[in-house]
């Protein structure tokens, strides 16, 4: 049959900054994350791409752990009188809804949507479930796939179905609810920051930026290389407009009945997208390395027959698993100069290479994924003995390296305005982060996406002295960022 | 609104021996492993329950990785019309697949399935990702919901949509794929042994029961107290038959064109239905301490305003954590008596109980579940430095109480029998597995199935000196475990 894309002879992938758009499609498929597959808007995660979401997943849910929740798993499908309970929510989502009509030969007397998103189905569990207030709160996050009809096909970033998490939570009262909402608001900045490396701005969406339903929406906003923002996970202050479409309600401790307030919160396989294209390089992917599922790669060398730096390298990579290391060994026969462009494509944050004279010297060569020929630190050698910490030390400081250029890059393409056409022109130019004093007005912003393509990407207070919205002249209400956006 | 069954007032579950079926599902609701939802044939895993598919995947998932399998995610949805490409496959799940015709208002020019199963867009795939014998094996899993339409719902047993986990491999030739078929249904033995605490037959399915598609299937068979079958996990050797349909070829090392060789393999949340069924008693759910999301519960006794067991517990607990245990405190304001039954029901391992005497003895009282009152080892008085071994003692005892017991059970109802009418009766009576001589012809298998509702669960070779069919007289060729089944 035909070849598919990534069993092509290995071409250089275009440069990163000529044309983002062909790197990042060829980056995903020659690295092997994804394959397109023959379900339009659906792509298939191989399994280099998969570790990525295990890593990710991983982490996220240790932290959810540690907060207090806990995982479950509610149906898939989801019957068409239940999703129009809440009239914004189905007024925001019908357009995106796959519908099942038929099970086998039968014909459904009521059409089953597969979720979009799960509030509908977990709200309405919710209810059975809860009936004093010391069934509250409820604290539940769920792993699993949704769909959302797309015509556009784009690994990671927009796809049909996708795989993502969502917390639900329902609690007593309204303070409680907005806590939990920025408590996982945080988590996703954190771990934006500390796993994926890359710096974001997070605050609350305006109001027709909110999910469909939600009181108040937060998120977490990442810059991409072509001055395009990523939202990268949303948190939704859902307040009681589930709990009174879907009836959670329970009886508080003055003996009255009350509905809860509800919240739920997401991230997606699209935080990989984002992490993609924030850190690649021209070589390739360059995976900050909580995420990476390779750590490290060993390319022991052969030469004239000499083959010790192989068994070598399989004794010293076994020592690093004991460790906890996630290492390989590639003792494929090929020319190293292949294997470091295949590694360095698929962006492994540290090659250790092993030759006869390594081994002779009990000796191995670090190579940073994140440096280049002529920096110092690009090569360094190791005494096997010191191989672990000093691997650690190389991760820690590929990491290190990620996100010191990934925030450089948003601070250097943040913009502080205060002039109306210089405000205008940024947006249509895709500067980056358009920071200015707002109106908070549907209108004004309505106006700049008609003028500029770019929405507010989320907001945050003011510092003090702004008196006018820097976009319309009207009374300054608070800052945001305005950018254009995936 | 009306209380969930689940929050009605703590009846007595019906006793396990008069009613198994009713036993069952009031101990799934009553233990919060599941509830019922308003989607016919699907239900919500709450979070106790989703602790135990937690705890199975990451048992089953470190077998799989090492044995050399990937994890990677295939689409949800599969066109109609690569679905209809491999004969038997269609025909064998057509009449279970739910369709989706709709997507937002637009009607969809082909319909798409919901997966039932995967080897379909597994298979389209593999074709393209394979080129040479140097591609092959594939060897991935998938970790995934499916549906296949139902019309009853029994949580774990039979429900529309269901979690599970499939394998699907490719190999250059047949003996790597039979190789491969049998390692992975060794693995499942071995983990319903050793994890479930479940002794299984395992062995090859007959030609009748086999998969759609597939050359051979195998299977591990449980017996539940019922004396009816419970399929656990199968592993199908498919030959070239979805290669063929789905055209994967390979070029061989001999330079000529040949189909790869593939097989599948699953096994879903089912499994936690014969755990259940399997090990629960009176009082409720025993879960072998593998599969358990608590493993011991610290029950503190707060005596006349002493409540220094409670602190004392915190503490203990939080070293167990350190140790890798999963254990929890239970200071709820209720009594004793009422926690023991609490975590009973939930079949928690082990209950540590500790009051203000043993607080100032520095001891606590290990009870373990599968012991009751009367019992010599019932209660341990274990002092607190020698906690987490005795724990981990207690643990293991718990594991091998119930592997002990179902083997037992397993034994004393399985009968080799040499006496046509005595056969016939013991399939009718349901008296457990009936291990005969059989001719392997399938009109002896469908008369049987008439007259006893019993079929052939799995098959094993002669044992040397049968002649004939216990079932018809024919000429016997292999010996056969018939039961009713699940």
């Amino acid at each position: 049959m035909a070849l598919a894309p990534e069993n092509q002879p290995l071409k250089e992938i275009p440069p990163k900054a000529a044309d983002l758009s062909a790197w990042y499609t060829a980056v995903c498929i020659k690295a092997e994350l994804v394959s397109y597959s023959p379900v339009r808007g659906c792509v298939v995660l191989r399994p280099y791409g998969f570790g990525l979401w295990e890593n990710l997943q991983k982490e996220l849910d240790a932290r959810f752990k540690a907060t207090g929740h806990e995982n479950a798993y509610f149906p898939l499908l989801i019957p068409e009188s239940l999703l129009t309970k809440e009239a914004d929510h189905v007024e925001g989502f019908a357009p995106e809804v796959a519908w099942v009509t038929h099970g086998g030969s039968e014909k459904l007397t009521e059409r089953l949507a597969i979720r979009p998103t799960s509030e509908v189905i977990i709200g309405t569990m919710y209810a059975q479930w809860v009936e004093s207030y010391r069934d509250l709160p409820i604290l539940i996050n769920q792993w699993a796939n949704v769909l959302r009809w797309e015509k556009a096909t784009r690994p990671f970033l927009r796809t049909m179905e996708f795989l993502w998490q969502e917390g639900h939570t329902a609690h007593a009262n309204a303070a409680e609810a907005r806590e939990e909402t920025l408590r996982m608001l945080e988590v996703y900045r954190e771990f934006a920051e500390t796993v994926a490396a890359i710096p974001v701005y997070s605050g609350a969406k305006s109001a027709s930026e909110r999910f469909p339903g939600a009181v108040e929406t937060y998120s977490i906003e990442a810059l991409m290389p072509d001055g395009k923002a990523l939202q990268s996970a949303t948190s939704h202050d859902l307040g009681q407009n589930f709990s009174k479409a879907y009836d959670i309600d329970f009886t508080d401790a003055d003996g009255l009945i009350k509905h809860a307030y509800t919240t739920s919160w997401g991230m997606s396989w699209r935080m990989l997208g984002a992490m993609i294209m924030t850190h690649g390089d021209d070589r390739g992917l360059r995976i900050p390395p909580k995420l990476a599922p390779v750590e490290a790669v060993f390319v022991p060398i052969v030469r004239g027959g000499d083959d010790r730096a192989v068994q070598r390298a399989k004794e010293l990579a076994a020592a690093l698993r004991i460790e906890g290391f996630r290492v390989r060994v590639d003792d494929r026969d090929e020319t190293p100069g292949y294997k470091y462009a295949h590694w360095e494509l698929r962006g492994v944050p540290v090659r250790i290479e092993i030759g006869p004279r390594d081994v002779d010297a009990q000796n191995v060569v670090l190579v940073r994924r994140d440096k280049t020929r002529g920096d110092d630190d690009h090569k360094t050698v190791v005494s096997e003995n010191a191989l672990a910490g000093a691997l650690r030390v190389a991760l820690d400081g590929v990491h290190a390296t990620l996100h010191a250029q990934a925030l450089e890059f948003l601070g250097s393409h943040t913009f502080v305005l205060q002039d109306r056409a210089a405000f205008f022109a940024a947006c249509k130019n895709r500067d980056g982060m358009i920071d200015i004093a707002w109106c908070g007005r549907a209108e004004c912003e309505a106006h700049v996406k008609a003028e500029t393509s770019a929405t507010t990407r989320n907001t945050h207070p003011l510092r003090g002295g702004e008196t006018t919205c820097i976009a319309c002249g009207e009374p300054a209400t608070q800052r945001a960022y305005f950018a254009q956006s995936y």
